[in-house]
């Protein structure tokens, strides 16, 4: 420790957000160059290869074959899928000196599809999955807690091409046990859930989520053992009701019900009659005008009826509209659009038969409804016009909506889609994502091969994605306390953290000849041989730093005797000098 | 190889200059994304990590310490060292999506100071050498020979810190020590020579280049040990002349002279009494008007002066005006400048008393000249008129240079500077470059550090690379015959390449044993399992792809024999199939 190139640091950074960064930096394993983007100190390199190691054996092991593409690529490929599009702001995206236009990859998608192109012909080269750890880029909005969420990130990523679907499904499954061997090795926990595909296209998809506050996914799971990311929740259309009964529309003076609740409050007062027990908000139907904006740059006004008691999840409707992106109207849509009548907009015609909404009315705006809404169900509604609503809207009888966007959020309570009971979220952290992407790249890009009957056929695609260093994130963020990081054994920047105490030469001595023998044994030594700094800033070292097992030379010498440290137990023990390789041996095998 | 993601070329793709990038397209190890951009497939990324790994443990042995920068970085520390502006078109620069700057960084000698500055502040911390492989990017102008010239490419680049000279030196010494290790143990040949610093500033510096053909850089050597780039060549300003003897200036028609052979002829044929033997170019002062554009964009325009038969050498002119860019006059700036009388440009003084060149002149034009024009030396040069030329134009009497501009061509012949005989000229490859920085960088990023006698003093810094993937490209292009590659056992992407021959599956079981056997011995194997390929096909494959070690398993089996071919030396011997491991193994650990 006298060379290695490591200052600790006492102060937390002022830039980190969250735990697990602050202690990565303030033990030297990383440093900050951009938001973003960071430094790779020796400890941090250290622990991103044993990362790296443990994800390439296991892809190894389930068959995929390494290859390493370029991180700056033309921009041709991700032209012909429209991803240069789609990914917007996201994409880092740059012109070389003749001006021709290039970007650094989020994802391979294309060139592996290329590629596979380029050299496959046949069945027979099939079923196939490429795989690499590689340097990407996002151009994240908000870059977030350190390695968490950066611009610049390693991941592994893989591809499966197949014949046909069966064949798909099995190159899925042996990726997906690939990455639960992953996870269980690195001691990450992980729950894989159901996932949209969002702008990726195709069809079958899960995330593996590790379970942490700081996480920026919401997850669903049900007693019976549905596990969804939020977005990827689908809520079955209600079944149709009898409305026979239902009386006509009737417009209602609401002076001061600018909100739901006080319209509920004065339906209750004043329109109790009307309805069989209190009002709720459940019974009215508020009509939230949303601002599309497609790739092509268009932009589009939609309206969604959503029960009153919910309210839009913007990001369960960006992945309803994908790839449009969302987000609320803005005050100049209304006065472009003075029929819609903010806070009163229904979608009933009115006296006259004029719509305010849909495809029958005149500016044409689409309005699409919550799954919820099923032809029959009756609702209190805005009635296009200030300080009016309307009692008894029936859908499917005094409105046809022109689609359902299943876009309102979720709540702790809602029945599982699958009948599984009620659900409960929780908050998880991306790590990694298994998805069937189908022949969507396959086709865009023109991906054949001759099947068995000589038949050309498109290939399908899987696509498969760790984020490395953001993995590193979730391990500092599970894998530590109050005094600093405490790494499971198998990515711990060494094996032993040999820590020399006192003044007396003899310890330092004997406590170098004890990391040569243990070097000598195979297990990686990191040696506090600083003869100047007191036992007290080793110890807190030490702690900061992390590696899990701790062999301190010192005062016990005298009686033959160092200590062995369990950073992660907590516990120290006088061991024989003598024993002390064969004991670290012995902890390192078995943990 | 039956499921190994490689497909063989016959034809040679139509974009490759040289052999080596033909063999390593033909035989599968990297493949084109776009002008010196490659993906590694699984053959090459083999390659690429044993080439890696020598580079580190030789690293790693002479106390560098490895760190990893990102590629993509903000502009401000490249701004306050200048190189933002000083790199020019070669440099990526991007926006992100707040419109800061940024670029792909083609070395990093500004975060490394950054870092350390960050981290050190005592001459304790001192000496430091910290290093990275990591990938860089050019955008060059025109990428060339696959991974000899590339955009995107692997280097090894390290940085030392020092507190003094002495300190500088030694850590130099240790660098270049291990780029001898790391050439030698690679079995590249290579030449250190001396380089110029070129627009990365500082003093000492050598470049290791390995010799040939299709090699970008020219470098001399003389039979006494001289060796330099052409680049690095500093003639030495001549001795002044006597030139109290020579007659005064005598102008003189010259009609049909308009190339130094015919006013040569000219003067031989009717002004033969006013030399002392015969006329001959280097007797004429060729006057070359250059056009320098600085990196704030000031364009400026130059005239130097040279011995006649001499060209100016516009890589030499690039290091003599560094940090311009230089350019030959173009046809505006003869327009724009009617006293620059082109093809018959002289130094000297009209019967008026005006001069065409210099300070003294009107356009204020700098005039320099080559050394060898030295106080006294007399010239035919040009008179400033059509078809006129000037004899006895004498240095210091007729005309005073504004400085010195060592921009002529080196010619094989060339006495070396240091007086060790005459030059010799050779082609080569820069595969590696070390050079002591100084204080350039630390100085414009504030690096200091407290020396032992509690003073701040500016640290001093080296700078040290090696083109990883370009290593590659010399060693397919050095290592190769007309049927494929033939790697040195340390680079070679297997140690043993068994191929089973024949229909017999009892010749496949015994290979796939064989094989295992191997594995199970540490020698990592490349197994031709194709039963349905021709033995001529698999053999030409072989050949290809270059393992220089190859088992094959086939008609001898019966006699309980296989055979091993040394691909490197062509020989084919019988051995027995029971010695075949502990054979392949004697062969690799020997080689």
């Amino acid at each position: 420790m006298s060379k290695l190139f490591l200052r600790t640091l006492r102060e937390d950074p002022s830039d980190a957000e969250v735990a697990g960064h602050r202690l990565l930096v303030r033990a030297g394993y990383i440093r900050r160059e951009a938001p973003g983007i960071f430094a790779w100190l020796p400890l941090g390199l250290r622990v991103l290869r044993r990362v790296e190691a443990v994800v390439r054996e296991e892809m190894d092991a389930a068959g995929a074959q390494e290859v390493h593409f370029p991180a700056l690529l033309p921009r041709e490929p991700y032209e012909a899928t429209g991803r240069w599009d789609e990914y917007g702001d996201d994409l880092f995206k740059l012109q070389d000196r003749h001006a021709a236009d290039y970007l650094l990859a989020p994802t391979h998608e294309e060139v592996f599809t290329l590629l596979v192109k380029g050299m496959c012909s046949s069945y027979k080269d099939l079923p196939l999955n490429l795989y690499q750890i590689q340097t990407k880029y996002r151009d994240e909005a908000r870059p977030r807690a350190g390695l968490l969420r950066g611009r610049e990130f390693v991941m592994k990523d893989a591809y499966s091409f197949d014949v046909d679907d069966a064949g798909l499904d099995a190159s899925y499954q042996i990726m997906r046990d690939a990455y639960e061997r992953i996870f269980t090795r690195l001691g990450v926990p992980y729950v894989p859930v159901k996932a949209d595909a969002g702008p990726m296209g195709g069809s079958k998809s899960e995330e593996f989520l590790s379970p942490s506050p700081i996480g920026e996914d919401t997850f669903v799971r049900s007693p019976g053992g549905y596990v969804a990311n939020v977005e990827a929740v689908r809520i079955h259309p209600a079944d149709p009701v009898d409305a026979s009964a239902v009386p006509p529309v009737e417009v209602i003076d609401t002076p001061d019900a600018a909100t739901i609740e006080s319209l509920v409050e004065l339906l209750n007062t004043s329109y109790a009659d009307r309805h069989e027990g209190p009002w709720t908000a459940a019974d009215t139907l508020k009509n939230v005008v949303l601002a599309l904006t497609h790739p092509d740059g268009r932009r589009e006004l939609v309206v969604v009826g959503i029960p009153g008691d919910r309210e839009v999840d913007l990001k369960r409707a960006e992945v309803a509209f994908a790839p449009a992106e969302v987000a609320p109207a803005e005050e100049e849509d209304f006065v472009r659009h003075p029929g819609l009548v903010r806070g009163y907009i229904g979608p009933q015609a009115d006296e006259s038969g004029m719509y305010a909404l849909g495809e029958r009315s005149v500016d044409g705006i689409r309005y699409l409804v919550d799954p919820r809404v099923s032809a029959g169900t009756a609702w209190v509604t805005g009635a296009n016009a200030e300080r009016r609503h309307a009692l008894h809207v029936v859908a499917g009888r005094d409105f046809i909506a022109d689609g359902i966007a299943d876009v309102a959020n979720i709540r702790d309570g809602d029945p599982a889609p699958d009948g599984s009971g009620p659900l409960g979220s929780a908050r998880g952290i991306e790590i990694g994502h298994v998805f069937q992407l189908g022949r969507k790249y396959a086709e865009a890009l023109g991906l054949k091969v001759l099947d068995r009957d000589g038949k050309q056929v498109t290939v399908t695609m899987g696509s498969y994605g760790i984020g490395v260093t953001r993995l590193i994130a979730v391990l500092a963020e599970s894998c530590h306390d109050d005094r600093g990081l405490v790494w499971p054994d198998v990515v711990a920047p060494f094996g032993v953290h040999v820590v020399a105490t006192g003044k007396d030469d003899e310890i330092y001595r004997v406590a170098a000849d004890l990391a040569d023998e243990l070097e000598g044994a195979g297990v990686e030594v990191l040696y506090d041989d600083r003869s100047r700094v007191s036992a007290g800033v080793k110890f807190k070292d030490a702690e900061l730093i992390g590696v899990p097992h701790v062999l301190v030379v010192g005062r016990g010498l005298a009686a033959g005797e160092v200590e062995l440290w369990n950073r992660r137990e907590g516990t120290r023990e006088q061991i024989a000098l003598a024993d002390a390789v064969a004991e670290v041996r012995r902890r390192l095998a078995r943990d």
